[in-house]
């Protein structure tokens, strides 16, 4: 049963007491998401009523959407892309594979490649789709092997994945190699480029990753990470503008006819947020917030060997690795661990050059 | 490319002139979202940059997950019942059967039977878990015919699906016969309410849809519809506490080990949200909403059949359904339209008496 209902005073002390339970951003190193930028919070509490899933009631908020995508489709050299808004990486990911067997529906017992870095996103992915996954392994460095991963294509392969970006040590996969496998046996390539999509093309040398290289089918980027935006909020873009047609489910009652999205209900509020911290910082700004980032990335490697904590990869994207003893990280610091038990910072816009210099200080005096 | 960013001034007029397009909703007459709840929206802008899918992070908005899931479980006459907060039913739909299908993966060629009355994201669920989709069909008042779904039902049935509070007619299945099948079969029984979950228990005879009736095994609600939450906020409820724990997939570098979620970030915006509406409003708050919006049903209804224009069914639940002339519906209302071609309209909150009053005036001069 519910309660006898309560008062607002009471219910906003109670909220309050809840979010001071929740860790200071100040202390969070281990996150891939930040402190949203406050035009997407304006922009988002001023879209909070709208539905992107019966977009005939929303005509501009559906524009909105539209024009985000377009946005994405530009920064990644194929303004006609096709795609919409997800609720992250994980439906993005689910809804390329999904749509990559949905295109090779004569295979019956298919097959994915994926890197070992790749996001559990795609363990996901396969479970639900039943579709086997097959880990290609990394070379030293961390990157997908190419010529790994061509050997484990059979004529049940109906997709390749490469990361843009990995989870777990910022880098980026060799795309064009693997893209030239995809031609050469025909096979959805997926790149996920959800963490780095909103950064490798601000960086001061940008790796090729995107629709630029021919043969990248889809492209997974997460606004809610980089991209400052209020979650959830994620996009998946397609080269071909109306290839996820071919997802389409009857929708009656609506007033769209049929949908390809995977989620119903979608709120418009995260899509005017992403759109509004793209629009607001433009190419410049949101290349300064990269080049802050990845300065940071480097002050931290640079000032961790200092002390003797070597890092454990000199990544493309803003996520340090280091072999570090675990019990030698002071607290009130949340880092995160990798899976060979590497010590794992994610460089995020809120991990200011101040709070860099903090930790150095307090892990400093801990190996000292 | 992106632009060279804009003031904060021109991208909300922009944002404005966007938002000026969409639908009044003093109009819309055809969703099952609503306006949110106002706490709702203090409470998400309250918890606006939390993330659920990393919960050690957030332990405050964690623990206003496990209370919504609680006070659901409670309200179902389950206490103890699993689950967690969604992106919507359509999620909750979709993680139900992969739920159902993995507790049965002895079965190579599993089917689940819905009512031809089920929600599009059956569809969309079976496509994307490879499951057959049996339909029964429907009695004369629109509900699911309990002994045509027991005939569909073989050794490959892993799964039957009632619905509480259908989405064209309002009507709630017959659940007590339809669990009767389930335990007979030891069928997953999965009840989609998620609209009526937020109506029925507040009605002046609740229909039994819920725990409460031996042999459901979970239950999709979505606070984001007649919870007058913030979208998105769905939740799946199940029986057994931790039976979700059979979808757990690894997740390292998280501070969680594993998660059974479908989506990997989750906001804890709308969850605040969700459970800001039904602590602030309680149970007798609750069911004034509902017994406004069931009252105002019953108005349009015999308001309608004064103009000639006879009812397609008797809801359960406030959704209104009528035999009309399409070309007869006045604009700017924007009314909905079923598989069967009867006028539709859902009795929201946003919905007041005036608004009905005002649509009655003007349907009623189209008709005179």
């Amino acid at each position: 049963m519910l309660n006898k209902g309560i008062s607002e005073e009471e219910l906003f002390t109670f909220l309050a007491d809840r979010k001071s339970e929740d860790l200071d951003h100040d202390f969070i190193l281990s996150s891939m998401c930040t402190v949203p930028h406050s035009v997407a919070v304006r922009a988002h509490c001023m879209f909070m009523e709208t539905n992107l899933g019966d977009p005939g009631l929303f005509p501009g908020t559906m524009a909105l959407e539209k024009l985000l995508i377009n946005r994405f489709g530009s920064l990644f050299h194929c303004p006609d892309a096709g795609g919409y808004a997800t609720s992250g990486g994980t439906e993005s990911n689910i809804q390329a594979l999904r749509l990559a067997k949905a295109l090779r529906h004569d295979i019956r017992k298919p097959n994915v490649i994926v890197p070992e870095s790749a996001h559990f996103s795609f363990r996901k992915a396969c479970d639900i789709l039943g579709l086997e996954m097959r880990k290609a392994p990394l070379t030293r460095d961390y990157r997908m092997d190419a010529g790994a991963a061509g050997e484990l294509v059979d004529r049940n392969t109906i997709a390749l994945v490469g990361v843009a970006g990995t989870t777990e040590y910022g880098m980026v996969d060799p795309i064009a190699d693997l893209a030239k496998i995809a031609r050469q046996h025909d096979l959805f390539f997926h790149v996920d480029a959800a963490f780095g999509g909103m950064v490798i093309p601000f960086l001061k040398k940008p790796i090729p990753f995107d629709f630029s290289v021919k043969g990248v089918t889809s492209i997974a980027v997460d606004p809610h990470k980089m991209g400052m935006s209020t979650i959830p909020c994620g996009c998946l873009l397609t080269r071909e503008p109306d290839v996820l047609n071919s997802l389409n489910i009857d929708t009656p009652y609506l007033t769209v006819k049929q949908e390809y999205t995977l989620a119903g209900t979608r709120p418009g509020a995260p899509v005017a947020g992403a759109l509004a911290v793209m629009d607001y910082l433009g190419f410049a700004g949101m290349k300064a917030v990269v080049t802050g980032c990845m300065k940071n990335t480097q002050r931290l490697i640079a000032g961790m060997e200092t002390f003797g904590i070597p890092r454990a990869a000199t990544p493309d994207v803003n996520v340090a690795t280091f072999t570090c003893d675990k019990a030698r990280v002071p607290g009130p610091w949340k880092v995160s661990w990798t899976c060979r038990k590497h010590l794992r910072i994610v460089c995020m816009p809120h991990v200011t050059l101040g709070r860099i210099e903090a930790f150095l200080k307090d892990i400093g005096e801990s190996h000292a």
